[in-house]
């Protein structure tokens, strides 16, 4: 935590106004008392920053824009962590994990999580490595 | 569907006993009335079968093997569907989007999945890009 | 091209109003007289092809939303093309390489785009299985 | 940085007479007074380096070697950044980001890169997930 | 390696019987004198570490569980190098190269081993990038 | 194969003395009586085949340019069909399998390799996700 990111991160009280007021929105919509630095560092770039957030604000609190989801908070929080997992990503388990927390997860849950993104980053690698052509293609009618 | 794997599909008719076991524990476990192709490539190497198939068996179809899960089916589904789409592996995707729709999924789920899944792709490779240190480190205790 | 998505690709004439508004402007924007077939899938969840299509309108025809970028439109095709080809993604690399066409690329661009993609998955590789720790962590003042 | 890669960093001085024109080449060629540890590492195998500094030299320094290329130094290294931001390579993003702020790229330019990087990396899972068939293929003549 | 994993590292005197056990076989097999932080990090969740260990033995141990292998264990430590350093971790590039520097290997064979897998990571990403078709596709017979 | 690379596929007879001269030694490096598409690919930029082939045949027939090396070739070929089947490369694993079989390779052969590959794309997604630190850093002294 020592080490800086490879852009300075913003500070909250030295921002311009557009960039604060994405910062206390982040805030306020994830409830927390700080700004991670991951939008700190977008913030070098006020249109990364507020596109980014808005997507995020959309798609992990649809409730927050007066949109509704059938996945519920949790489960977007799963396929975040499936995501990062299979990505390698650390700065997003450790995020995506403390969210997982907050909400009542465990190291048991956190376990079982990655029990079947293992399973599927093995069997993958099995039907990319022998080529298999797919038996059935779903066929979804709107 | 008329190219072939890069091994040979082992049919259920000729398949050792061994095989032949295997291929009806997934039959009857999944209630599908035909071995897809993916375990008929598998058979060419029967361990590989038999330890993959074990595999899928515990942590899919966990009450099969007497245990639990704190993670249900369609859950489960949505994991192997962040995974395969993130690794961009076809078959699986054609498989396990045919099974989320055998639990009642339907192309406006998977748009669900894949809009999270499509969003934290993206900030997988901003945290990554910029290479961010984490806020804080989770702190599961027993 | 016989083959479907996993997905109905929604038909302009039969979607709602706000989608084909979203496909007009899609249409428009990128000067093509047709809607791709990716739009066509996204279409099932109207949120996810609004928010995407903003996404990419803004960032790859800044022009149009009244805003500027330090990178030019070539060099932006180019990233896409770097990102696909290293993701393995062929409906993006397809789609990226005609965008690049329709800018005066041909296959001698095309090809030293992926000599120096190529190069980096390499050096990616080596740098990755050595564990080679940083020399020297740059240091952008803002 | 304290802690040692995987394999010993080979020091200029107690270098092979092979390795040591190699080391002098990269220092002369990238106008650096250091040896990078990425090609120190490299160096206990003096065919791997001789041959990636070749490789390194002729794509991205081809004037070094009397070739042209019509993508110029800033534009290399943005390819470089895009595959090594998708692929999670953490010393390769410290070490073209350093080359980028050399070439006088900023934070923001910075911002910009990862901007598009990560817009694609989002827009290809949704291509692999819905597993979409291309529209067109494009046709280069020679 | 003062940084705590995302779960806590179960230690084995206060672990379960049935995970001292799991435990107690990985050091017998593999012939060390500790339990390394993966095993004890897997153990929150013991049908995960003991899933995950069975596989390893048959897989890497084969002559444990009474089955052979026509590759041999030097080759299996290699296939697992030239997977973890494709898909970039850490933990797993370190494990590794120990256990093939326990089987003999030194700097110059990681060496050798690396410039096959980095010219393969360039060639793969020339061969998406391009969309080639397959010349010929093999046709293994039973 | 019916559907184009994204780039022309040179014709040996109407490629420039230097490319044919490529041609030429691929063919007859490789023993083989055509010139697969990925190296006619790669001619619509010379330099690319030129520099991609002296790497190619420096690495995999190192004989041929009077080099050794401590891996054989079976064990170049498994290497690379590891890392073709973790980045699930079809147009790579179709030819490197073929080159195995050449080599005597069968099917059960390319399902021991998959199973260990398959391992360990499980085992990375583990380590990644749990963020696991290394117990031990190897220490190779040259």
């Amino acid at each position: 935590m020592a080490v800086p990111a490879l852009v300075p991160l913003i500070e909250e009280h030295t921002a311009s106004p557009t960039v604060q007021a994405v910062f206390s929105d982040i805030r306020n919509t994830k409830q927390i008392d700080f700004v991670p630095a991951f939008w700190r560092a977008l913030a070098n770039q006020p249109e990364l920053l507020a596109a980014t957030w808005r997507q995020v604000k959309e798609v992990m609190h649809p409730e927050s824009v007066g949109q509704t989801s059938s996945l519920d908070a949790r489960t977007r929080e799963i396929i975040a962590i499936a995501v990062s997992a299979t990505n390698g990503c650390s700065y997003c388990m450790n995020s995506h994990t403390a969210a997982l927390q907050k909400q009542g997860g465990n190291a048991a849950l956190l376990g079982e999580i990655m029990r079947v993104v293992a399973l599927f980053n093995a069997t993958n690698a099995l039907a990319e490595g022998f080529q298999i052509e797919p038996d059935v293609r779903p066929n979804f009618t709107t």
